[in-house]
């Protein structure tokens, strides 16, 4: 059955997450949905990263067999079609080899976290996290340096999270302002459960003054779940991209 | 009564526009509710711009006056307290002398409407009108200079448009693109009424190839609502900005 890769935008505030759950509507169903009623037989839809409850995407990928072979233009317009009215759009279809899978191909992950640092409620632009108190974000940046590189993320990650090593490589972790806009750039070839927003929750602790960028070192260090910062809400956060070899 | 000045932003979707209708629930409305609540009298709110069904604002701005001399913060907090659940926030309060008029002291209104260019539906971001069509944003500014300075936009403005005259003059319209996304700008002292979508979505039918820029023009010179092109949805305009003689 031929093979392609799908690059997905979703709002993930209606849904439980990427994977699928007992516990309410996740993005999988809704996409395995599409293709059922795209090809009249169950088809599963295997994703590169399981966001979690309410986190968003702009740039997931998944692979998935269909029945026949359409041309990749084909698949995008009739899987669109077929998932309305849910907020989970097909931005690009492509045939790929049988050996492209989209989990394990995957060469490195971005996420992008979003801040709106003011006062006020969020009213138009609920993509974000909104922090009232004032975000210094060069104490963020230098807080944040403490963790590139390759180290045991066991501070970092949720005490659910099921991968076998809490060692990862963080590639990318920079903070940046525009106007009231704070952006959270995370890259690395893959994460742990709640990685990016317990690091940014622990760089907003910083940023308000709380934490000295120093302390950032030693949470890590510590490697103790407990001596992280709050978690940062899922609202603010989007998968961006999935690089692969050269596909 | 102290009066105050204040910038509101809001996602237009779930209302019939800012003014009080009987028809639904209007973003005026929606402060003088919370306005009242704060207060404990009925209290008028007076915009600067009548916008849409649909229409959003990140810088709308309203006048008010209160029943006590609140410190301008406090009046921000409280006002958006009492707003909640409501997608309408004080993003700033001042206090003003009583001769500011919110509507009549307006020196330029500014407006963006956003356009996303591509095949795809819109699930994460909505606050756009999704062209599938590849657009040319040089013709569409071509288009958008026939426009610039003084004329009678008859053309321009919804047949239930309540303007005495329909002169106009346009200090700005540019159309400028950031990937799929083409920001069409606008900017004049005040608009008739759907002048921005009607122009819009006339540029749009330039950025296709079914108009030439110069159609534009002729478009113009007719002073005929029928020789506009098709209204641009609210989904995608914003009133970013309104300015006053150094408040």
């Amino acid at each position: 059955m031929p093979r392609y890769k799908l690059t997905i935008e979703y709002d993930g505030s209606p849904f439980v997450g990427w994977q699928r759950q007992e516990t309410g509507r996740s993005v999988q169903e809704a996409l395995e949905d599409a293709a059922e009623r795209l090809c009249g037989t169950p088809t599963r839809v295997h994703g590169a990263g399981r966001t979690d409850t309410g986190v968003h995407a702009t740039g997931q990928v998944a692979h998935v067999d269909f029945v026949r072979d359409w041309r990749a233009d084909t698949v995008r317009d009739a899987m669109n079609a077929h998932m309305r009215p849910e907020p989970v759009a097909i931005l690009a279809a492509e045939r790929v080899p049988d050996e492209f899978d989209a989990r394990h191909s995957a060469r490195a992950r971005h996420y992008l976290y979003r801040i709106i640092n003011r006062r006020a409620p969020l009213a138009l632009d609920q993509v974000a996290w909104r922090v009232p108190q004032a975000l210094d974000v060069d104490a963020m940046n230098a807080g944040a340096r403490h963790l590139l590189g390759k180290h045991d993320f066991t501070t970092f990650r949720a005490a659910q999270c099921q991968a076998k090593s809490p060692l990862r490589t963080l590639d990318r972790l920079d903070v940046t302002r525009d106007g009231e806009v704070i952006a959270v750039t995370a890259s690395a070839r893959s994460f742990l459960h709640n990685q990016v927003r317990s690091m940014v929750g622990t760089l907003v602790e910083v940023g308000i003054g709380r934490w000295q960028p120093d302390d950032v070192a030693a949470a890590l260090a510590a490697r103790s779940r407990p001596a992280c910062g709050p978690v940062a809400p899922s609202a603010g956060l989007i998968l961006t991209r999935v690089d692969y070899e050269e596909s």
